[in-house]
């Protein structure tokens, strides 16, 4: 489920099978509102109308923009992934917010990353706040969710060496970046997790100031995958 | 108003003074929570205690860890600001979104930022949702609202040229970094404002890859910063 008229927009413009929408007199109202329900419609997606009230029974978000859409979930597998050589995969560990989740995807996209993976712990990709916060970041690039014997295989297979965000690794600006990486984020009080420590073959940090507990961790991981873009 | 163990905590640790604090049984319960009421108590914090009930009508977060307090917003003015030669001030150009502005000052303060100016169009900083996503770094680095010549007065008196954050600027890797920087950043739909623009010498950008819109504003702050440091 997809809501407000930006995420429906790029929902639109992305390969992902839209099923129907519910909208609202409200969406006249929005920017941009009339022409995304005219793009609704020419590519022929069912629309049911209802009133504000009783979309606003149906809207996760206070100020709903009067659409949301239904799209099926893309069947995306491990094993299937297309990747390029340097290669760059966001492993969210237990990450626990919806809204850092949506970002964390948002950050990956706009920084290249190739994949996503959410490992055991993580919120659901497809929760309705996730999908609001990624900003169209999930109809696009491929995120889903993994276990971590899968994940052996994959990286093993592939290639690529993990490295994990820690408040204690080494300074990024020092680690230099290798060909293909797997960067691991863990939960946002907590840390990596055991599983994804042993996993890590080096940890990197952001260096931080003296007396500040830590980084929000998407804005870790955007300073992170800016810094080892291949 | 600070509400969480977390925050409270960062709050006692702080110069603020604590005006008093309203607990609930459930500080018992939650990690390190009575280790933080024996502290308010240490700290002779006028406590006032009430029921689960009554504490989650006056709480602002869904799941309340049972303690809140109150402080005295800290007295500060732009021209008594003690920067060093090279500072960093990151300057928030009508920033809407109460947890953006958090998250904003949260990463200023571990970035090593020594400033936070809140603009014209920008929340409220003492806003209870940006003072629980800020993590204490409110109460430790100086946050201030300003107004545009009182701005002007600032970073002409004090010789700090201002850059601002824009998708169409240049790359930040090949801009180099003034010795004093006053970093401006954008609303997080509308981006810069005429008048910010207007004070820019310099627009740089975080690139990004085709097809995305934008990074969210705290974590393109997050990579500026880091790049731009001192």
């Amino acid at each position: 489920v997809c809501e407000g008229v930006r995420a429906v927009e790029e929902l639109l413009r992305s390969p992902l099978a839209v099923k129907g929408a519910l909208v609202s007199p409200a969406l006249a109202g929005a920017p941009r509102g009339a022409a995304l329900r005219e793009r609704l419609d020419a590519a022929h997606v069912p629309v049911v109308e209802v009133s504000d009230r009783e979309f606003a029974s149906a809207a996760g978000t206070e100020s709903p923009q009067g659409v949301l859409a239904v799209a099926a979930v893309p069947p995306r597998a491990l094993d299937a992934l297309d990747l390029p050589p340097r290669a760059r995969v966001l492993v969210l560990d237990a990450i626990q917010d919806p809204g850092n989740v949506g970002t964390l995807l948002r950050t990956a996209a706009a920084l290249g990353a190739d994949a996503v993976l959410a490992m055991p712990g993580t919120v659901d990709l497809w929760n309705a706040k996730v999908v609001r916060s990624a900003m169209g970041a999930l109809f696009h690039r491929p995120a889903l969710p993994a276990g971590w014997e899968a994940f052996d295989a994959f990286v093993r297979g592939r290639g690529i060496p993990c490295w994990g965000a820690d408040a204690h690794g080494d300074p990024v600006g020092a680690a230099g970046a290798p060909g293909a990486l797997a960067l691991l984020v863990g939960n946002e009080g907590a840390g990596l997790s055991d599983a994804a420590r042993a996993r890590c073959a080096r940890l990197v940090s952001v260096p931080i100031a003296a007396g500040v507990e830590s980084l929000n961790v998407a804005v870790a991981a955007g300073i992170l995958l800016y810094q080892l873009r291949p």
